[in-house]
């Protein structure tokens, strides 16, 4: 038994916000009437209509009202969660109260929205009293409404110092007698309001990175058994950093981050899934670069390194050196500066090979990668062994883990999945592991 | 209301600390005397009578009544706060009396100096516990010398895990009845007895640069309403790094530094302001490059990149790559190469109109940073779009607020304010966003 | 008095695992007794036999018995520490239950270890109410079987987010009534169990770094007077590797590591301590390269930077900038651009110096370091002064410090150290700073 998971989704890659309420349409509920629309590789894991920020001050009683209406009418056909977030800040009461009555509004059964509702989404917490005091409000609202306790999930948007020692205090808080806190869902980072409440200046205006804001994030939610989401990636044009991003995310722990716009929600829902081909990267110049297959061979065509042989001898210069170097040499050092990028395939079948050496008596097998690497026309052969123990299986395992509790929930990307990585590879996955 | 802070400074840019008592010399007072007399921009925020570190342990107790001497003598006249460091350890009882006999004497009416002294600097603390030992120090004094109760503020050092772990506790603990820790005012980072206390080591002898412990006071300093300041940069003739390590700081919501020269003072007075000019930056081989403005262009005369026209088509040939590009391709590539750095005026401007907007019902508006690019003679008309919501005014107003901080607390800075930046620029500074 | 250490051993270099009993052998515990009979520098400061995830869970019961006979009949013998490692898991009652008993076996003082056994290693620990299980655990065997309370140490692997979290609690809980925590000793980092736990994923499958787990811990055991050691570096080819890792842990106050073979013991056992002789660092191309020393030069021989010298005028070329320059000029560039990596002779004369000084009545004086730079054939002499206060001269005791803690446990090192600096420096060092 792990750290108990308290609802379905074990993994969210997707936060998507829409405006509740927009001036100036015919109608005002334009944008989250078409968000409710989005199905398949464009539709989230967890859908937030925003009844905050993104919505006007003037606009959010409208907004809780199209709220009702959307969700009403379409929420029962909505593939992912939903997750209104409603006002709310630690330092203003009324606020909090405000945030009360649009919760109460869009929870009452006679509304008809709150069976397609999973939870709401708290922004602006403080410390761990403040989250009881939001859980306070849920309580009270399920009582009034008949809802059975602890059937709205709670969501927070971590975007104060307050709240990010906060993260430190949930596991001991959840499950005492007067919170029910169990109902903790996402622990989502928020970088802009952190900023401004920390006070943190950069010369463009551009925000920090916070790593060690993500890292808390992660750390909290691992050891209560939550979701970590990171913040909006504002720059939405630049789609490769916002890879980056989610690439250095998951080496935190954190495999779930806002998205702005349904082309960020396609993006980021593929990010956390294992690729369809593996890569081979050769390290040049601090860097990595990917080496491109053709023909069976994995081939370097930049300028950074040279490689030329004359009578079993080789001449390797790279990174500003010249080396010769025997054939043996030669392996050793493409060894080092070699490394491989797993496809789902491969992952999948280390996976179904360990399992199969367990199932024989043995506690850990070398798994072997073999390739040639061509470079300026020379070519060598490589082979790279791992040694995979029950740990190793199981920290590969958290991609597999992932997919299938996608595969599991999200029955409308299925045909996404079957064209990315073709049905055998799908099929596989998601037995393997079982 | 955000997070009540109890002082008047809501910004500490300056932490300049001062022998007490100097042997060999006929004043033994000098060094705090020539302090006393700082005035503009190199007096600093919060000036510090050092009679710890700074202090031979045997001039002490003349450097206490040194203390007395000069700060009854020109307390009046000095510009910034006066906050005397005394002696102190966790792990030392013996020191922590001494401490409180040095403040007890320093505080008393009779000397005359209490009426200058805004609090005392507590280094070498512990955990949470011993800032109580501290505080009740101060309980004790105020109510023997008749002094209001919370009148002197208490700053500490952190400098070992102890303190770093009690810095997520200070929120808790303040305003608990058997203490008065509200009288926190400033959490000063001590890297070198920190770096001892960690037992860390680096192959030169140079300090980590503990990118965690600075992060942690600046989460817990936002956390309770207090200030984080960092520890000294010793390399006092490396001008750059000490401002690197600022804008690192800056970034981390930590925006006051020691010092320990009135050039220190200076350089550390204004590196949190915005510039008086605003600069355009080029990436350009993992780095950022100033731009040069002439003659209404912003000129890159590197040899890092080259650039080419011939009938509409250009060759741009950049971190060892070369791109054809179209005139369009070629903006989109150096727009996502270029960044702005605001000068004062633009924050200002960009502030004063979203409050228009704001007043005329629109929640969030387009900002456009406008230049010609010129490289290699070649050039290229850019512009660059923001968009400015609640969140990215608030977020940008960080340095407004700074401004208007010092502007208020510190008119002997009012001529070298205006001389930056030109009266106009600061009278609209003083008024924006209020 | 600083935070008190329970333990002989302030520092621990080396943390080495062996499985306890190996299937396929004539003799299953062939790992365990060859490990047992390393000596000088090829054995590590605390060694692991390891019934936990070394060992196939198939062979645990027989591994406990090999673990007895083994320490029974080498252990007095072995220069190190002996703590074995159990099962344990945070989740699962079943795992702590067999920990336990095998515990219970092991330190039964019929079976003749437990005279030679230092303590245990419990792996997968949770929240500290977890460690005081595990702690619980301890006090019922040393009751049972007649042990002094506390004699057995504790050391815990800090391998899931609700551990880490715990670090930052392990100060407070010591010495509560109810427990014995105070038998504390190793805080040990296990990045692969981590991973998992945190669900963190990296492209190529290679672990994070993981800064803020290892600052974390660093924290928690500098907080508590416990000892931090990494985790597994498991490239075991890859020594330069495992040197960069602990040079980084070094400068995070993590001064252990853990070994997977006894050639990785022997690296991990020497890097910790000073060179033999102090090598000069120049700055080039945003790294550092070491110079040579050549008939009392420094020599730079690489392509990265020129130097010329007409009629006292001087050309530096460096990161793709000419700079004309003075004799001054120049130097005064270059003394930008070095740094000195003191050797354990320079570290044992300037505190030697220091203490002089400090004799004589004076808090603070400057050491200086020389040499003479040779680039391109052109020579300049450079001297670099340095403050030393009681500050600096604690610092630089750290690696005095330790290497004091080895000499004096660990005599079968005695010949190689003496190898390494020669008699007359070891000598020195082992007097300097009592």
């Amino acid at each position: 038994m792990s750290v108990q998971r308290k609802y379905e989704r074990e993994f969210v890659r997707t936060f998507f916000t829409s405006p509740t309420a927009v001036q100036g349409e015919d109608d005002s509920a334009k944008m989250i009437r078409s968000a409710a629309g989005l199905r398949g590789i464009q539709a989230p894991d967890v859908w937030v209509p925003d009844n905050e920020d993104a919505t006007a001050p003037s606009m959010r009683d409208e907004g809780a009202r199209n709220i009702i209406d959307v969700v009403a009418e379409h929420g029962a056909d909505f593939p992912g969660e939903i997750h209104p977030r409603v006002v709310w800040h630690r330092d203003d009461a009324e606020k909090r109260l405000a945030g009360f009555e649009y919760m109460r509004e869009i929870a009452d059964p006679e509304n008809g929205a709150v069976d397609h509702i999973d939870g709401f989404v708290i922004p602006e917490v403080g410390d761990i009293d403040d989250w009881k005091k939001a859980d306070e409000c849920f309580q009270m609202i399920e009582a009034e409404h008949g809802l059975e306790e602890g059937s709205l999930s709670m969501s927070v948007i971590v975007e104060s110092g307050e709240a990010e020692i906060a993260l430190n205090r949930v596991r001991d808080e959840m499950g005492k007698p007067s919170n029910t806190l169990e109902r903790m869902f996402l622990l989502v980072d928020g970088e802009v309001d952190y900023t401004k409440d920390m006070r943190a200046m950069t010369p463009t205006g551009e925000l920090p990175e916070w790593p060690e804001l993500r890292h808390n994030t992660s750390k909290g939610a691992s050891a209560a058994g939550l979701i970590a989401v990171d913040g909006p990636f504002d720059n939405i044009r630049d789609v490769e950093g916002y890879k980056e991003r989610m690439e250095a995310n998951r080496a935190k722990g954190m495999t779930g981050i806002w998205s702005l716009t349904p082309k960020q929600v396609e993006v980021a829902n593929k990010a956390p899934l294992p690729p369809k081909d593996g890569t081979w990267l050769l390290e040049v110049g601090g860097g990595e670069v990917e080496l491109v297959s053709e023909g069976g061979r994995e081939v370097y065509d930049g300028d950074g390194v040279s490689l030329s042989e004359s009578g079993g001898s080789y001449v390797l210069a790279i990174d500003g050196d010249e080396h010769e170097l025997t054939e043996d040499e030669l392996r050793e050092e493409l060894l080092d500066r070699t490394s491989y990028v797993p496809s789902m395939d491969d992952i999948v079948e280390s996976m179904e090979e360990f399992e199969a050496a367990k199932e024989a008596g043995k506690g850990a097998i070398a798994m072997t990668q073999s390739a040639t690497l061509s470079i300026d026309g020379v070519e060598i052969d490589l082979s790279k062994d791992r040694m995979w123990d029950e740990a190793t299986y199981q920290a590969a395992q958290t991609p597999i883990t992932l997919f299938q509790d996608v595969y599991e929930h999200r029955p409308d990307q299925h045909d996404a999945l079957a064209e990315i990585y073709g049905s055998d590879v799908v099929e596989r996955a998601t037995q393997v592991g079982n």
